[in-house]
């Protein structure tokens, strides 16, 4: 007996899109107004999914309060009211995308969940933006 | 061709986390305020999901309407405004935690639902928190 | 220059909705299934808007945070997780239907608020249902 | 590494489910109020999901603001303020359920979009009923 | 002691917006693609509010149960599923627009509400666009 | 007979709220996390109502089209994926609270939009935390 369990986080922060080792135009040409100079953010919404069966004494597959001070822990008030770029050591050489981040979540959470769940991450960017990782 | 075809349908009720076979101490310590003796209450959003190939001559995968109807006779109208530990028989000795109620939504549905059709169930318990069943 | 703020709470609850002063089946015919004896419960939303000119140094009517604080110590860590028949002093005699819930909440958080500046209190009990108070 | 983007677009239509072979009354009895002769509509939201691995020098699945263009130009900007029965040519001979409707929005992007990444797309018809479909 | 009561109902609906005395390039140049002459359609929710002394055996300003019915009987199960050009009376020689149907919804609910309550009215015709109207 | 129209837009910022004329240490403890020296963001939605009488020839108090066209020009395309402190002039010398946001959006909305009609305007920063403006 196979549960998914879900808990919904967030955090608020600056991010900018571009390529330190092109030009401002041909940054301006690819990424469009996401590559601002000054940047600019987002409220972003997290969604944690852990699967696997749940513990016969307490009918848990993990405790959802446990699992969101695992999530506030060692990633949203890491990441908010912060710069992405400036001030989150694995964005210093790698772009904020939605793509990265939610991969960059997914490495921080991992070692601190219980290995014998599989664990996916559903990152909204705006309503109408967002991505899905599951490792 | 396979599509899956979801329903929302929704249920307010009270229930309370414990196990009788604990102290209120040990209860309150691995339940936290879940554990509260006078019972708490939430609004339950139930997502219910078929898939299978769509019947040719009317189009549907299941009427939903008709699905409505099931998921209301079966479930949402049994446990509408009511406690789960005190009034629904199949909480008297389960917890009725959010991974145990969504495993038996899924046990109330699957016998009056086509065999030919899978399921899933997802159970809202708060916007935060929610789990996911497919049997 | 007069801004409303607004801030966003919620907590869950079980409540029932009945009179002592009347029999069973009275309360049934008024109440429905709101008087279920076992309680049923929500997850109650609460907006607290307070209305006044932006502080000219700090250019906040009131600190949100602050705000939220204020509302989380008087009101729904109070009543969150909690039966509000049972547990409520301020129900032990009336009862919690939204009407009333929204006076008491305003009345607990009244005293606790800038003086020169004007309250007004939405609940949501349900997406569907929900009452407003201006004091 | 494989990442799902997720693009969320909207359009505002109407349609009537019924077949064209059968009496007024058959289909009242089989479709019910959706068979109304003079047709009905909805705001129906779609997400289109692209998974793949992202793009290692851009840092993206594929950019969702031309995932956005491609999905207006292909399918919402036709559909919007359009009778599905009436004004689109593949529901001349086809019913609008929204499973059908899910299928031909497929139908319309798999050409559009890198043959590389999975395609799957949600539709609501309304926030209570949706469907799902992925080729 | 005041306080409002909102109940949220909801109908499907199509309608076209223009004028049977214009051309319809007139109609096409004022309305945009709202005069597409097939028609589209919406997902319209009301919110019905009502505003005044809770009574005090009962606790309720009017029970929502009741409101959801009337506005249930006279507007949605009336509205819901129809054509508001071709099958309401009301629209016969009157646009459909958001500012019309509020109206016209008041009308209707005006004569079966309690006259000592005041009565609101906010009709969503999408998420981005709705109105309001209070007699 | 008066109705309001509302029409929902938004946009994506970063900002930062402190005085420049403030240590940072007296910043961190009036604004905490919100001074961050590298900014945070938002995604913003704002709320912009109209009053007044219907044109009784198109029935619209204002094409919620062309309003909306209006708030794009005038604000959201100006502020969209900015920085509200370094690139828009408003805010060179007033900071970014949501309270002075709402004000600065009144004064470049109410020269563009008819003098005879009632502006208001709702301000989302979060879903949590709003405020409103009406001159």
């Amino acid at each position: 007996m196979r549960i998914t369990i879900c808990r919904r986080e967030h955090f608020n922060a600056a991010h900018r899109i571009y390529r330190k080792d092109w030009s401002d135009e041909r940054n301006l040409a690819v990424f469009g107004k996401c590559s601002n100079p000054n940047y600019h953010g987002h409220n972003y919404d997290i969604i944690v999914k852990l699967t696997g069966e749940p513990d016969p004494e307490i009918g848990y597959v993990m405790d959802m309060k446990v699992l969101g001070d695992v999530i506030k822990e060692r990633v949203t008030e890491v990441y908010d009211h912060r710069n992405l770029n400036l001030d989150i050591p694995e964005f210093a050489d790698v772009m904020p995308t939605a793509e990265n981040i939610v991969v960059k979540i997914y490495e921080r959470l991992r070692p601190h969940l219980p290995a014998h769940l599989d664990l996916a991450i559903t990152l909204y960017e705006t309503e109408r933006n967002f991505v899905e990782y599951a490792g």
